[in-house]
């Protein structure tokens, strides 16, 4: 049997055919169009599949469920998405409407949910009953997986783990909160970080980058500015203060990373799991987790929402 | 059917003998004599154990299962104590010993996860599938409820909630790291905060009481007293902080606070409450759960030790 995941960004409606080793087999991907009527998405979302089948050939009866990542707040017990502003989405019953449409099992969870399932059953963590997966981008994106499911609580609200606090009443947050994890450890953030070290210092390779993004910050590093690196060393010890919390809260046996920065590999992780060994409950002794970058990138969502 | 719940203390054993309805019907105490080798604290576990079946009129094999509520590191799944330091204990297997004597199963958590657990099973929780259990005390104590069990993870070394960090680089902790929950949320916190408050303010009644205590706090408040009112306020966005970053985790249905600050009531929960409406993710719209105060108190131990 196979099974069917899509991916719903606010940008590309992504569909994958995956067999029974969650491999993707058949592709196909269409704009989201998300200024549109949900409905007209929704029946986007369906020929998308249509198309994937063909490309696969497989037909709709040899596939055993549908599954869809999509962001924002999704309710996965009523098959609901909640609330995804990049969406204009507010409680659309989009498993509902292509389960009429396909007659098979429809299952919705939030985008970065599914990217740590996906993790799970075909990436870094097979074989990981108790793991996090957070990716930083835009902002710090979170997925818990429990007994080898994913855990969001109630209402599938939990695991916005970017909007944990680092500080009490520190940097304001898109949230409405300040001082949450994200505003100090997002991609954006280290940017941030980055513009304010080179107006410090005008003499540093950094302030003579042509435009400040976090591959320039760490580039900077890589012909020796002490400035970048210092940037480097300090966002480091604030991904790696949220990771001491998941450690001392959830205990779990692996913590993922993902995103484009997870790409500079042991120059990030090997700082962040020294401070996780300092830091966290028990120090050495304590239950440090294996620390390591996610392994699906894009086709995480596809693989993941199949996998629901 | 009937469980016995072992409540292993730093100075008492308590042990009890609880019916198919949660209820303790027959209770009975010995000092632990934490000094002694583990071997001979566990006898007297043991003989402590026969005594209460006796006072109860139940017999050994009316008695389907014992378990036990420990301080410390407890790794449930081995059932081995791995480090209790007010015990002495490091790497004791506790049931072992006890089921190589009563011939029944005996299992073994954390005495912060057994309060949770029995809360769900015949406290303030009852009928609630995920919920956290804060006690407020020398530290701050997390028992972590998923699916109707304990969750402790990796070793069950996770729910150490207090140890989640407020503010980075903060107030320094007995764990270690520095601008832990517990270092701002705890009762010994709150002392330390209204002693300072005392000394900033010489003229209020706070700095007249003859000790700072916990409760000499809110009596200070009582009688109108603008600076304890104004330490009151603030330890509460301190525990109100914690319990947002729970919800933004883990979104639990219940957030029970527990420990001798909890019979404050309302004075405290609700800024409490409200703090967690104003500041979670989605703020009123987010996943609220609902905040009161734990139920079982002393009994908690031995009722949660028996429903493992």
């Amino acid at each position: 049997m196979y099974r069917i995941g899509i991916d719903l960004g606010g940008t590309n409606i992504a569909v994958g055919v995956v067999n029974e080793n969650y491999e993707i087999v058949a592709h196909h991907s269409v704009p989201t169009g998300a200024s549109r009527p949900a409905e007209e998405v929704i029946r986007d979302m369906g020929d998308a599949v249509e198309a994937v089948l063909v490309k696969a050939g497989v037909s709709i009866d040899q596939c055993e469920s549908m599954g869809i990542g999509s962001p924002g707040n999704c309710d996965s017990e009523r098959g609901v998405v909640a609330r995804a502003y990049n969406l204009g989405w507010f409680d659309v019953p989009v498993c509902a409407m292509l389960q009429e449409r396909f007659g098979i099992p429809v299952r919705l969870s939030n985008d970065a949910n599914c990217a740590a399932l996906a993790e799970t059953v075909a990436g870094a963590a097979v074989g990981c009953e108790n793991m996090v997966l957070i990716t930083l981008g835009t902002g710090v994106g979170g997925g818990i997986i429990i007994d080898g499911k994913i855990y969001a609580g109630m209402r599938s609200a939990g695991a916005e783990l970017g909007h944990m606090l680092l500080v009490l009443d520190g940097e304001p947050c898109t949230c409405g909160r300040k001082g949450c994890w994200e505003t100090y450890a997002s991609a954006t953030a280290l940017i941030r970080q980055a513009k304010k070290a080179a107006a410090d210092h005008p003499e540093s390779l950094l302030a003579q980058a042509e435009e400040i993004t976090g591959l320039a910050v760490f580039q900077a590093a890589d012909k020796g500015d002490a400035v970048a690196q210092a940037v480097i060393d300090q966002y480091c010890v604030y991904v790696a203060a949220g990771f001491t919390d998941l450690v001392n809260s959830l205990a779990p046996e692996m913590i993922l990373l993902g995103g484009g920065i997870s790409r500079q590999g042991e120059r990030i992780l090997a700082p962040m799991r020294e401070y996780v060994m300092n830091n966290c409950f028990g120090q050495k002794d304590g239950a440090i987790p294996v620390i390591k970058a996610a392994a699906l990138g894009n086709e995480a969502g596809i693989i993941g929402a199949a996998a629901l």
